[in-house]
């Protein structure tokens, strides 16, 4: 069965001829995806109206639906961004706000288990800044994906960037052929085909809805009308 | 092949007579991993003389190697503390900085593959606090988790805080009782054991030294020495 | 000489006729600053187009010069968000990425000295939500705030959040009658109040140009080439 | 009046005859310091044996009073600190956690406002580690001491970091050259100098209990027993 990365660039430019950093490392993740044999898409998220919220149909001109398309068909999420004042893009923090759509709509978890759509997928992360803040901004993407149904292979994230202050980025500062991220690129990516590999043979069984009846009887339903994090 | 958990709390306090609150949820955790067959052992950081460092051994008076023999024993690994001033406390980083050491010290890792001894093991995460910072605590224990080897599946944290400012802690406040901190508690506990029984019958095959000379293939050698994160 | 107060409610939605919960906090700062003599405004981002970027114009349809306008007549200026997934929102993020351009655009810094436009102006933060997540994003205000020029007073923010997981939001939980919220708000807008004052009659004299132009003599200004952060 | 300057050198290793590479920056900015009049005396925290808890005595063999001791008697507080797995160090969190008491203990706070006794001292951060993670931990910091009482002005922390991946340290890497950290170490040495003479001069004068009262007269007092944060 073939396997399908997808990454989600959140650059804060839109595409255009010239390709950003973080493409530019995406563009190496793909061809070690390739020589495993697994197919890898990358989508810009500035390329289409995402519109602010919390809910996956956010309304007129919203295009978030074209993006969740992508995730429900891969078998492996790359969250990728650029680094700004030390932190992941907003660009970013939108699609995870757009995500938390899991927690609350029925249409996107299976009916007989309540596991949200995202079981069984793998989730990893690749960050490119000019400076400081690229674990802040993986070691978030690499949490909030497993919070979000996804499983977190060991290793699951590359990054780059330079020395202390702002300087040249990636491609200008030669970061292509940098070998700390060209390694973790590698381990990130063959762990991520792995484990998707692995659990669409077998696939996690948990039963949410039952553990949250089980969790009912334990529990003093009273204090709290909410279950979804 | 029997499954077995540990906890590592990290509790500022001691064991003695009563209970820590975070020990009453990790007892929770214990019983639901019972019913699945699993073990469960359950260690106080602050009983052991864990001196600072970033080496297996720190020299004289070091009881680091008692956890850490724990730690190659087990399958599963929750990290559990309480929150001080919004974060997970001081013996938890002490607990990952000790950790650091796997990434450069070769008796931590598997001589033919590269691998830390912590592949193919399991992490999950548990905190518990009076007032706001639980989700900081738990995403940074799951990202740094899985960047140092293990496998974080989905749902993999529990958390009981009160509502903002200081108050009643989990035992006082009627935690045990809480439905949230229950329901995610209990998918953390079956999440973990299935991925743990999963890789135990499925190692990760990733072959670290063969991707590190690959990656120095395509990589300016000349500008780095060092490969370990 | 009147003191302003400026806060950036960063909610993802849209004004409209019923007020947000984090309306609901702001109103009783303001409620406070009027009682100190201190005038206070509100804007929605949500209610202008900002374009993602880091520049203080990012072309065609880009509302962020309203906001910037506004930041520049302020005194003191609060970011206030809700916590979407442990975390401040995507628009918070977008304003301050496009703060972003203090550090590189002579246009917002004083031509004498480089200080950006935000001397002399003091930062606090406002958070609701209805879980976890309210430190991490109020400390990142106040650290980022910091980063960008203005000064922050001890006690400079203010939260609401319900116990762990999901529930009702600050204004059906009774939030604007919790003690620890309001204790903490009042503290805010009397320390920001008096910092804002003593800035305004004790300017920093900081001549950001003269160290820059010092720091220059004493480093090897052949291994970089930018300067800003 | 002179000012005094403490760096809280929050190294895993204990101070010997060779200098850390935070003490060689540590230096820079006592030579910055005394160019403006201010004193500068730095402590190397894991010289001290301070137990872990959150009062400010915990009891036999604890030596935090000393440290305690120099924090009362100093203007300006640095925070320092080696980064870790993405992360200030363990002895940092150990230090914020003990200085938890000032919410707590009244013999820490003035009798007459309720003020801690950080009130009307300054506070910086100064980072240092081979790889990405400076601004997650001086963030952290600046936020943690303004909570605690400290004004944080512009422009308050330097720091030195090599790129993506570990490598060679501040000192060894030729840090001691480098432009953008000396930049940004000479404007946190003269905006701290200058907000303590400013606060020396012109005290906050915010009555933390008169507010108190006034929040409990507007709360649910029913609700919350406890105040601090």
């Amino acid at each position: 069965m073939k396997i399908n990365a997808l990454a989600l660039n959140c650059s804060l430019k839109k595409s255009s001829g010239k390709p950003s950093n973080t493409d530019r490392l995406l563009d190496k993740a793909r061809e070690e995806y390739a020589a495993l044999g697994v197919g890898f898409m990358s989508l810009r998220i500035a390329d289409y109206n995402v519109l602010p919220g919390t809910k996956s149909d956010m309304g007129e001109g919203d295009e978030w639906s074209a993006v969740l398309e992508q995730i429900k068909a891969c078998d492996i999420l790359l969250l990728a961004s650029p680094v700004w004042v030390g932190h992941h893009s907003s660009l970013a923090q939108r699609v995870i706000e757009r995500l938390d759509a899991l927690f609350f709509e029925k249409a996107l978890q299976d009916e007989a288990t309540g596991q949200y759509l995202t079981y069984n997928k793998v989730g990893g992360a690749v960050v490119t800044g000019n400076e400081d803040g690229a674990k802040a901004s993986a070691f978030r993407f690499l949490a909030v994906l497993s919070n979000m149904g996804f499983t977190i292979p060991p290793n699951a994230f590359t990054y780059w960037v330079g020395p202390a202050g702002s300087g040249p980025s990636y491609i200008k500062a030669g970061g292509p052929q940098h070998l700390f991220t060209n390694r973790a690129m590698k381990m990130m990516v063959h762990n991520t085909a792995f484990m998707a590999e692995l659990l669409k043979a077998n696939p996690v069984p948990t039963n949410i809805k039952a553990l949250s009846a089980s969790a009912k009887e334990e529990s003093d339903s009273g204090a709290q009308t909410f279950l979804s994090q």
